[in-house]
């Protein structure tokens, strides 16, 4: 295909369209969340199933029309939707189609008073998953060539519908949570509209209050798979029109293809990892539940627990991830300068991600220091908040530093192999030779570069390294999944503890809370899927 | 100099430093800000006065150490710090000179119930910015190649001291703004520092009141000098470690030497652009005028003047912006398609400056259709924020496009003059060439594409329409003019009209307003230097 006349221009259009489309949305569904407002969540549920219908029209007419030109997409970017992304895109969407099912239960329970919109948004929202996530597992590697204005403006547009969808979930769990908090406290402005409209009918069937239950639990599933969509669809936006040379398709790629089995598990680690990484993640589950169950009486008591373990397992992994930096320092291997939009995108989404749970910790650090009386809980509340900082930077220092490191070189070749096998090894230096012959050259004749002989020769100490990085990159990946289980499933101390509640009020500190901590949430899943690419590439 | 192992790994360090910086001077801020918290604005001065001062300490060493080094900067970006940009930083450091003398005098006034930082914090601010200045004017070129993750980390520390002055400042105008309507309606929530200290040691004196009434109208020169520092240091950043080619260095440079005199404005436009423009500005600034003196009575006929004058100016924008890219539609110059930092970071701050001003009009959009009464003045806010949206829009358009375009091919050179000439005209072509020959060869011999043939043969054309393009910039700057003087020295037709206000409750539209408005002002600001390169590249 010919080289495009002005990428940007075409770029440019989707953005400002993608712009409009959200703007109005967040207009649109922050009126509705503020009482006083004439404006409903009928409104927002309109604007949403509107929007969901186009976006399934366009896919779907994408669908059709790729598949009847096979020009349209020439290239595949090997390193988008990697295989963890999709499989957690189709999880979620299976947990958003149980909660679509939950909460159409949940309106059908009053029908005759709420608008019908309540009940097609939910059965709307299931077909648009379905679609998507069925595009998205077909079309996510593509580099489209054909209409690219129209693409481009298509897929900012899903990208647009997915963010409103991510910023209705949020707004709609925050105003459910200043609801259920407005039982012991006399703070909460914002009242559901659920509540506004139990009045005429309550919700008072066995089934209605297991559909709103239900449907309240799975709210953190939704959220994460319109963040994954959005991701994907992204890096989409960025393939279109993108041309990649033969030689850069694979390369990368082969570290993608091997997936982690037990049996490797067994091989490739030195095990304390993995066990470690169990063991805090099963205290972790006793501390979250025991906080839970105590949350109506005994708070104080489950408080400190929480905030012990957290430090605990927060100052282990800020450790961690400072040791596997410094194994760094002594590893030779390349870094990788090749373009890579997911990479990319990756990247900034954990530094993004990280400045939500940053922005609580320095508010929690003001408040605790600023205060007068200092007890226990305020020290243990600091130290959470500091660790809570150095352990984003250092996790976050480790992971980018492993994603740009190229694969590891392939060991105990026999030295008459082809040059092909040490492609990994120094891609860079080949690549700065005037052209790649692609005559077999044997590894002795090559050039012998001090780097070149460091990867090769001694093979039980860089195997010694990757176990460690291994060993790593599983710690920290099964502490972040049980960081993320406890705020995704209702772990809230900053509104328990009292501290910053009363230093800062509520609606400022509700405010802060509900705008960031989705953000940290979602750290948490993407460095879980950025830690399983760690240990696949280590 | 070398080339460098991992360009990314050191900004990442030095992006997590600032950001880090940042949210501390942000939490500060904000706390400070807000009554009932026990952060007082010493500590908000101590803070910025402490960054201050390091950031100055960095300079001088920088000063210092590349004046003894002369191999610390290789090379020079041509794009970077344009003239305007320069000359602006040194007006509004000028300004902020002065606002620091008046605001020294002010806290002079009551010395004896103030804190000794609060006198001191005007004192160093002046420091720094004539320090900062005389930095920015030297180095703005400058692609450093010596301590590459020092410079990065200090670029990144005076990036986060400019962005927490400038959030200091807008808080602190808020503040005052609050204060100041707090008069007339109950809605205020915020109670400015001034006037709590004020209870105690009143501003009686003529002195005290005139330094207090200066310094918050310069505050507005303050907030654009922040912003405009932090625009070059960005791009410093973004060059440090940045290798350029020979050839590169020059090229667009051509454009930016040239700067527009009197002589030429007759010369090179139909001259129908600066009169209309100045003739919208003269009018502007008589209807600000007539809106300030009649604030206190009269205010409906005011907002319906102010309205109707910004709708037509809106309208006229608009079109002729669109005018502009028809005009592109027709226009053969080819794209330019190399590296530029400067321009990514003016295309990036056009598109993201926008968004404050996108986000008020979707508010007010809301609030108008959404409201039940439908009269005169919401009719004229509702076409007021959607030309707002198209003005925004198309004029974004129209500079993007205007800056993506190769300069102009020189127009009647004698058919045997070197190819160099040319080198504008079909730079693209020159370089997809193996090896561009530096042989002077004639025009008449280069192979004869169509492009090529386009922009030498059709000359009174091709001049029409540059002259066309330079109408339309001026225009267009003119109006930018009078649309930044508005806002920024005062008129906020936003709580003045009360149907926001009414709709939305004073705390949720003061908050829309405050953190949108000043992104605002600084897409005027930022529009008029676009305009001007516009102009001088047309």
């Amino acid at each position: 295909p010919p080289r495009e006349g002005w990428k940007k221009g075409g770029r440019m259009l989707s953005v400002l369209l993608s712009v409009n489309v959200l703007l109005l949305a967040c207009t649109l569904i922050s009126s509705g969340a503020f009482n006083k407002v004439a404006v409903y969540d009928t409104d927002v549920f309109a604007l949403l199933t509107a929007m969901m219908l186009l976006t399934t029209s366009w896919i779907l007419f994408y669908l059709f029309r790729t598949s009847r030109r096979p020009d349209a997409v020439p290239y595949l970017d090997s390193h988008a939707g990697p295989i963890w992304l999709q499989g957690g895109l189709v999880l979620f969407g299976v947990c958003t189609l149980i909660m679509d099912v939950f909460k159409t239960g949940y309106y059908s329970s009053f029908f005759e008073c709420q608008s019908a919109i309540k009940i097609l948004h939910p059965i709307i929202q299931a077909v648009f998953v379905i679609v998507q996530t069925y595009f998205l597992w077909v079309s996510a590697k593509d580099c489209i060539h054909a209409h690219l204005d129209l693409t481009r403006c298509g897929l900012m547009f899903t990208l647009a519908t997915n963010l409103s969808i991510w910023m209705a979930a949020v707004v709609d769990e925050s105003v459910h949570q200043a609801h259920s908090y407005s039982g012991n406290s006399s703070h909460a402005r914002l009242t559901s509209d659920a509540e506004r409209a139990g009045e005429a009918c309550p919700c008072n069937t066995t089934f209605c209050q297991i559909f709103e239950r239900g449907y309240f639990y799975l709210y953190p599933f939704n959220i994460e798979y319109s963040l994954f969509a959005s991701t994907i669809v992204y890096v989409m936006w960025k393939n279109v029109g993108r041309l990649i040379g033969p030689s850069h398709g694979h390369g990368h790629g082969h570290g993608h293809g091997h997936t982690p089995t037990p049996a490797s598990l067994f091989r490739e680690t030195f095990f304390i990892g993995p066990v470690l990484g169990l063991f805090m993640f099963v205290v972790g589950l006793g501390v979250f539940i025991i906080y839970e169950v105590q949350e109506t009486r005994g708070i104080h008591k489950a408080l400190v627990l929480y905030y012990s373990f957290n430090v605990v397992c927060l100052g282990l992994m800020t450790l961690v991830s400072l040791g596997g930096s410094i194994i760094y320092r002594f590893d030779q291997r390349a870094m990788d300068h090749h373009k890579n939009p997911t990479r990319t995108v990756d990247v900034a989404l954990l530094m993004g991600a990280a400045l939500g749970q940053y922005a609580i910790s320095y508010y929690s650090i003001v408040a605790v220091v600023v205060r007068t009386p200092r007890d226990l809980m305020g020290g243990l509340n600091l130290a959470y908040s500091l660790l809570m900082i150095a352990q984003h930077t250092f996790q976050n220092v480790f992971i980018i530093e492993s994603l740009h490191r190229g694969p590891p070189a392939i060991q105990g070749n026999p030295p008459n192999e082809p040059v092909h096998g040490l492609t990994y090894a120094n891609q860079d230096a080949l690549q700065t030779l005037p052209a790649c012959p692609p005559t077999p050259r044997l590894v002795g004749s090559t050039p012998a570069e001090p780097q070149e002989a460091v990867s090769i020769f001694p093979a039980p100490q860089r195997n010694w390294r990757s176990k460690c990085l291994k060993d790593i990159s599983l710690f920290l990946l099964l502490c972040n999944v049980i960081l993320w289980i406890m705020p995704a499933f209702g772990a809230r101390p900053h509104f328990n503890n009292n501290l910053e509640l009363d230093f800062y009020g509520y609606s400022l500190w509700a405010a802060i809370v509900n705008i960031c901590l989705p953000f940290g949430i979602f750290y948490r899943m993407h460095a879980v899927s950025s830690l399983l690419e760690v240990y696949v590439l280590s």
